[in-house]
């Protein structure tokens, strides 16, 4: 096998309670990518389709992580990465992350998997860091194990991967305006109060115990931010009447996708999640913002050759 | 029946990542209690044993959550209860928690168990505050349920009870010094750095997870408290002495028991958790500071008849 495609799918970060740490996998979209082995060394990226991206491979995200790799192996062949971009850059669900997942998940299956996921987490990791100015995979870890995951740390890297209900839908909308990640970054304050802390880490500690017992009233009581959304929420254009909306609508719960500007909820099972989708769509629709909307079923297989 | 006689164990609260909303409950240590129905109305405090406690029912801690119980009835008769009391008050492992539970777990068996645990708790948590001068149930909850429990919140009471796995043992040493609840409490920080925080949730998030999968080496990795331990570990002589000593000695991890002085451990097996006090008792025997070293398997049970 000299060529795959693959798809590399969106993720969702933080997921309320679970800042930093938490993330999970989506099946609705994602980037399209082919991984080809090549007589010439070295990355060479030959294709990139719907967005301008750079070229070079030390400037753009897959080139990154796939040299890092590269850079692990002892190989007389050379790779070509083409992409197919379906996930907008900074949109809030992964996208950089699924092209760092997509390039070093591509060679790894055309080499015969000589790496673990959480070695390609680690590749992956300096591709994200291209993108976002630090090392960080809480997009990385669900994009490549599927389903919830739970980053215990960075370093040395420890990725859990924690089981979730047949039955659960995502429900995300991503508003077409522009959060600069140095903002997102700037609103956070450096200290909390411990009171709002211990909410936090009850609230996730009750999601982690949640979506091992299938729990849909506590997942629903447990996506819950304190520390993080009152700040991001106010750059997010009515999160409060789309959050409001969506759970009025029968949503379990809502929050911001990874640092904004997307929104996600989660629902049981599809039709409430489509009805979660039309709340959003009539919030929205007099905004004069665009906006897309996706709705997916919680994707526990991660990034997959097509 | 009109008397019963129980047992209601000691518990450790916070468990290193879980401030105050983890706890896990003793078998080796606990109150012996005797509960009477009597034909005078009220609550009725007749005999206490070992330590000098205030028979008057309003300034007792089992008193004041049987009168929280006791006015939440309509009888014509009332409760006699009997005290014999050996878990140190101001030891750290939920003295005043085995008293509260006590009184209104008898007081419901003898009616017939009119109220669910999550209901004894409400009246339990009554009796915790006079001794704590604040309204919080991380030592009634395991009490109570027995096992692992998270308090995700107390107004609305909302208590989860985590599995762990069957040959976890606790060894537990209390050191006889005094630290004033006022003194432990003073020493915490409003507010927290963010960067801790999430190293918190992360690894509490990680403990749930680890003890849902009985992954001893993941319950070993996320016994770490960077919020409070730094600060509290201070008012516990030779605590680092104690912790490293453990750990060098096959311990998974230990932490302050409650807010101290008692320093807990977790160790897979009696045979480690012996190895672990013997090691205890090296560090500690050296000191002047007189001790009590207690071995106990994880008890599932909670509070019972005997």
């Amino acid at each position: 096998m000299n060529e795959i495609k693959i798809f590399s799918p969106a993720t969702v970060a933080n997921v309320a309670c679970g800042f930093d740490v938490l993330g999970f996998c989506l099946d609705s979209i994602g980037d399209e990518m082919v991984i080809r082995k090549t007589d010439k060394k070295g990355i060479h990226i030959t294709k990139i389709k719907n967005f301008d991206l750079p070229y070079e491979t030390e400037l753009n995200v897959a080139g990154v992580s796939a040299l890092a790799m590269y850079d692990a192996l002892d190989v007389d062949f050379g790779f070509e990465i083409e992409i197919y971009k379906n996930i907008k850059p900074g949109s809030g669900i992964g996208s950089s992350a699924a092209s760092a997942v997509g390039s070093v998940f591509g060679m790894n299956e055309l080499l015969g998997r000589p790496f673990n996921k959480t070695q390609l987490t680690e590749f992956a990791i300096k591709g994200e860091a291209l993108a976002s100015k630090c090392e960080h995979a809480d997009n990385l870890a669900p994009a490549l194990f599927g389903g919830f995951t739970l980053v215990k740390s960075v370093s040395p890297l420890k990725i859990l991967e924690i089981p979730s209900p047949d039955n659960l839908y995502a429900t995300i909308i991503h508003p077409q305006i522009e959060i600069k990640t140095s903002e997102s970054r700037a609103v956070l304050p450096k200290e909390v109060a411990l009171s709002d802390a211990i909410a936090q880490w009850a609230n996730l500690g009750s999601l982690v115990h949640a979506l091992h017992t299938s729990d849909y009233n506590l997942i629903s009581d447990s996506l819950k931010d304190v520390i993080v959304e009152p700040y991001r929420s106010k750059l997010i254009p009515h999160f409060n009447d789309v959050k409001q909306a969506v759970l009025n609508a029968g949503a379990l719960g809502a929050g911001i996708s990874g640092s904004g500007p997307s929104i996600f909820s989660l629902s049981i099972g599809q039709e409430t999640a489509n009805k979660v989708k039309e709340t959003m769509q009539s919030v929205y629709s007099n905004t004069g913002i665009e906006f897309d909307i996706h709705v997916s079923k919680i994707n526990t297989q991660g990034v997959k050759i097509i």
